[in-house]
């Protein structure tokens, strides 16, 4: 028989959510009749924005025209949409990125997963523990670790804690990495790095040839006054890469489209040591494994800058965020600890009764038919930590909040 | 500086289609008037079905309300689309492939190009020559093979030559391949394999071991009576993987959809032997880089289906196949050598005067204004042939060939 890639078969489980979705199935099974509540999987839930929806519109009856019809479009994204992503995300903060260097996809699930493939194969890698699982999950299908031990950790990968005890922040590795995996605002803990921090990092990125993935997807949810690009920060052109997603900010979960950055200055070496320029890889990649986003969907995406699209878009955030804060609220009377929720949808917290994730995960949703997401999926430093999720229809958040403080509080 | 993925340096010139457009611009820049005609890149140029542009508009309606609104849907595709396809591309023609063997993407370039990844990093290759440049690319980036030759030819591949002697189907391979890259209809020639030559092909790959990677893209374009599927082949569901695509089909390339069916019985192997269904690889992969295709799409992709739908892309198929009957006649008049073009949407030709493919490409831009696509680029076998598209508008293509006639003739 073929030969398969074997490193796909050390992955422990199946990937989180999938894992989440059937233990949901096998309870609603059996208790067909309850009224589950779904805070897990951080899905949005609000209607598509009407500027999106009539811009999409609009491209379709377009696309049923001869003169209008769109064939293959360019892979890495429309002008359009490019200059529109450069210009409000970035020069509207005062940080310059080139049109040019934003490649539109399908999604930053698939972005984060597919930048490995661009670095040697015996790149090594550090990562925040805990964090969205695909970073480490797609790094261990590409054969770049070892086997996992009994708390999930894989072998080869320097794994860089965020506890209470360092306020959810990733501390500097020990080692030298040639790729350093940073989310801000964090997914799962709902953490945001403030500027100094970022600094720290980008200084230590350039003293170590390290390159930053820096996954911002959650930035459009940052309330206070810190970064929310790593470009604000002096230096970040040499060594990052950036990660943006229209998926929470705009609805576009079920849409489909996000983005990445790759400056100009940005180089990595070949294995004879000289300096190859990240973009043209990332360039070829795109040209070759991609052929672009579905038109409609590129068109509905550039409408969200619209002035109508943007007051829409803040609308569906402060709506998410005011569920935030309803959640931090009414966890706290019932007397949980409580992280994140201010500068992100998601709201951390610890389990009660020393019960570990899953347990907790079973026993809320037997006790109060409430979905979230067990903290050890994000890693082995998530264990005794659990994730709500804001993205939720008001009255079922309150519902949530109420039937928790009934059980736990 | 972080260590890249050096394999990527070892592609010899950009991807091909991208390098056609560059040249095309060079010559529009120089030549502002000129009317250029676009016979190269094999994009579809007819409006977007009026089914498949309802049946989109529809799904965008229904997200823009709370009740109606999808977020991430599965990301191996909705049931209905998955359920749509297997009747009707399947079912229908007497083959039995479950709707959960279906996984829906956003493109067959994607998925081909995605496919060897859960293949081992040794596995071995055996691909047609020439063909759609993405299978060797894909595995050149894998670090599957070693440096090209003169040629273009990668070290460690076995290239199966498709010439006028072999009536352009490729030979099986001397040595044993964990996979085989097949196209049929093929993209570039336009040969399709006739039922006998597949069952050679299944036969083989189930005395060898081997996976058949089996491209059938453009199989809607098949005018006589030979397989559309390679499962209509007696046990291709024991070593075979099919790819589709709605792209020219239906339309799709500015839209994104198409599908893999990967069997429930296919197998491979593990490093140390044991079996392991391929199926589970696949529906890892999909999980954890992949969220699904835009719903609205997957609606546009489902209404093909439909009675509407059907007639549609009946019709589009229809006139895009006379254009390619006109380009016969036209360049066989002229006293081209060409092939395909009954059972394909391409017409292949034998460049005139020994010129190579590339230099009669520019001679054909510069005489004509008419672009098509230098046979070398899809492998050393198409050195001395180019590929003309019969995805054009009408008129534009009855100038092609009167120009042509004219310059040539």
């Amino acid at each position: 028989m073929a030969r398969l890639n074997d490193h796909y078969l050390k992955l422990a489980a199946g990937y989180l959510f999938p894992e989440i979705g059937r233990r949901m199935d096998v309870f609603t099974t059996a208790n067909p009749k309850a009224d589950v509540i779904k805070l897990g999987i951080g899905d949005v839930v609000l209607p598509l924005a009407s500027s999106v929806r009539d811009a999409m519109h609009r491209a379709i009856d377009e696309m049923a025209t001869t003169e209008g019809f769109r064939g293959y479009g360019p892979s890495e994204g429309y002008d359009f949409l490019r200059a529109a992503i450069a210009e409000n995300d970035f020069g509207s903060r005062g940080v310059r990125i080139d049109p040019n260097e934003i490649y539109v996809s399908d999604g930053s699930k698939c972005d984060s997963a597919n930048i490995q493939e661009i670095f040697a194969e015996d790149a090594t890698l550090a990562v925040s523990d805990p964090v969205y699982p695909v970073y480490v999950d797609t790094n261990v299908m590409a054969g770049r670790t070892g086997d996992p031990d009994e708390q999930g950790r894989y072998a080869g990968i320097q794994y860089l804690p965020c506890t209470e005890e360092t306020g959810f922040l990733p501390a500097l590795p020990n080692e030298p990495a040639d790729l350093v995996y940073l989310c801000s605002p964090n997914n799962p803990t709902g953490t945001v790095a403030p500027r100094a921090e970022l600094q720290k990092w980008v200084d230590w990125a350039r003293a170590n040839d390290s390159i930053i993935l820096f996954d911002a997807a959650y930035e459009r949810f940052i309330s206070e006054d810190v970064p929310h690009s790593i470009y604000e920060i002096e230096g970040a052109r040499e060594c990052a890469i950036e990660f943006r997603s229209f998926s929470k900010t705009a609805g576009f979960t079920g849409v489909r489209c996000a983005y990445i950055v790759v400056p100009e200055e940005l180089e990595g070496k070949g294995s004879s040591g000289e300096s190859v320029p990240v973009s043209g890889l990332w360039s070829r990649r795109t040209n070759t494994k991609f052929n672009g986003v579905s038109y409609p969907v590129q068109r509905g995406a550039e409408a969200i800058y619209s002035e109508e699209g943007r007051k829409e878009v803040q609308a569906n955030i402060d709506y998410y965020m005011t569920n935030a804060n309803l959640i931090l609220e009414g966890l706290g009377k019932a007397g949980f600890s409580t992280f994140g929720g201010v500068n992100a949808p998601y709201v951390w917290l610890k389990t009660p009764d020393g019960l570990d994730s899953w347990q907790f995960f079973d026993e809320l949703l037997e006790k109060t038919n409430v979905v979230g997401t067990p903290g050890s999926g994000f890693g082995a430093c998530g264990e005794g930590y659990f994730r709500l999720s804001a993205f939720g229809i008001r009255e079922k958040v309150e519902e949530a909040i109420a039937r928790i403080t009934k059980s736990f509080g």
